[in-house]
């Protein structure tokens, strides 16, 4: 099967570093960017470091809506719903969108440990208000450390992504996406409106890693072994 | 040395498990109550599962206050100001007050997996507000799973502690109880402002045990080891 994975904002740190860790798990790859140029440039770059078989490419961040119906934003909050509207026409019916942003106070100059308070309740309920009716929106990955998913890649990622959705398809999509990363687990998070305090413990880890000069991430502790999706055990 | 730990609040679940864990530990734990015969029923309840080594006794809630200067707030946000302002007077000069407590929006009839936006920010920061001047406010234990804490004593607690406070004397007396509980690591989470975002997670692992009918807590990872202060390495 061809599907393929197309991160909107893939030239940031957070986007780059999903695409490299799908990239070396064998997923086909788009990379978005407003300029194709810089998408096309990091795609090569996730070749030159996952190996000559990596399916990457890049393309202008609408152009990759509509060569994927699977969709991972990663773009800073301040771009988030500008960007959504002006992509809205390109992305496909029945599309998936992974919400990975996080509404950082740094977005209008404040601290990256701190969070602004947005009016859906969260960065991904705005995110489900800006897309076009029939694609679903699922909250995921907030909190994986960009730091160590860019670093080397035979190091596992010592997190849990956490997975909000008010559409159990996209959650399933979400978790399987999730599991592609070595030592990740994925849990369902319960329905979209819970995305509001997973993004808020980005901020805490932002925090944890400024005062113990860390590269912070979270795993949760004392549910049935049921409840996490890992590699291992799916 | 006799310091002891009186539990404000300390016949509700969340009290008396942190009053067995450190009973056992061999603290001197005060259980406060409005309630005194309450307060003492729960002492005993406290000696018959610990042994008759345990050093704890019962009080109402102003009495706990004026006998220890180490004060843990575990009553429902539905009551936490009322009784703050009440036992104001109560409260001994540099007094330490440990809040334990979560803005659950079960506490006006909602649900306990979403949470009250509080004026100050979190309910400890609320706290801080209404305490005499010159005792100090630390959030800490509001992630910790009463049901574990309750359960059989033998077993460890899976969790760790975020401890949030303006007054680093303050974390570094909560960190050290926190200690006392095997297996359980504490971490300095910075500000008392950072005690918002511990006390939203609290709801996602209550939502989480909802939804996957486990006891959840929380680990952070990535940090370098001396972040992390726990029994075995102080």
């Amino acid at each position: 099967m061809s599907r393929s994975i197309a991160i909107i904002g893939g030239t940031g740190p957070a986007g780059t570093g999903l695409a490299l860790r799908w990239a070396r798990a064998g997923e086909t790859v788009i990379i978005g960017s407003r300029d194709s140029a810089r998408a096309e440039q990091t795609a090569e770059m996730i070749r030159q470091r996952v190996g000559a078989n990596a399916q990457v490419s890049g393309m202008e961040n609408s152009a990759a809506c509509a060569a994927s119906d699977l969709l991972v934003l990663t773009v800073p909050f301040e771009g988030q719903a500008a960007l959504l509207k002006q992509l809205k026409p390109a992305i496909r019916a029945g599309s998936t969108l992974i919400d990975a942003t996080v509404p950082l106070a740094a977005s209008v100059g404040g601290r990256a440990s701190r969070t602004l308070g947005v009016w859906q309740g969260s960065a991904a309920q705005q995110t489900a208000e800006l897309v076009p009716k029939g694609a679903s929106v699922v909250a995921a990955f907030q909190n994986v450390s960009a730091d160590v998913l860019n670093g080397n890649l035979d190091d596992d990622v010592d997190c849990d992504v956490i997975v909000c959705s008010d559409d159990p398809n996209a959650t399933q999509m979400a978790m399987e996406l999730a599991v592609k990363i070595p030592r990740i687990r994925a849990i369902d998070g319960g329905k979209l409106e819970n995305a509001r305090i997973i993004e808020q413990i980005t901020a805490l880890l932002i925090g944890l890693n400024i005062r113990h000069k860390g590269h912070g991430g979270i795993r949760i502790t004392g549910l049935p072994d049921a409840a996490y999706k890992s590699l291992t055990a799916q």
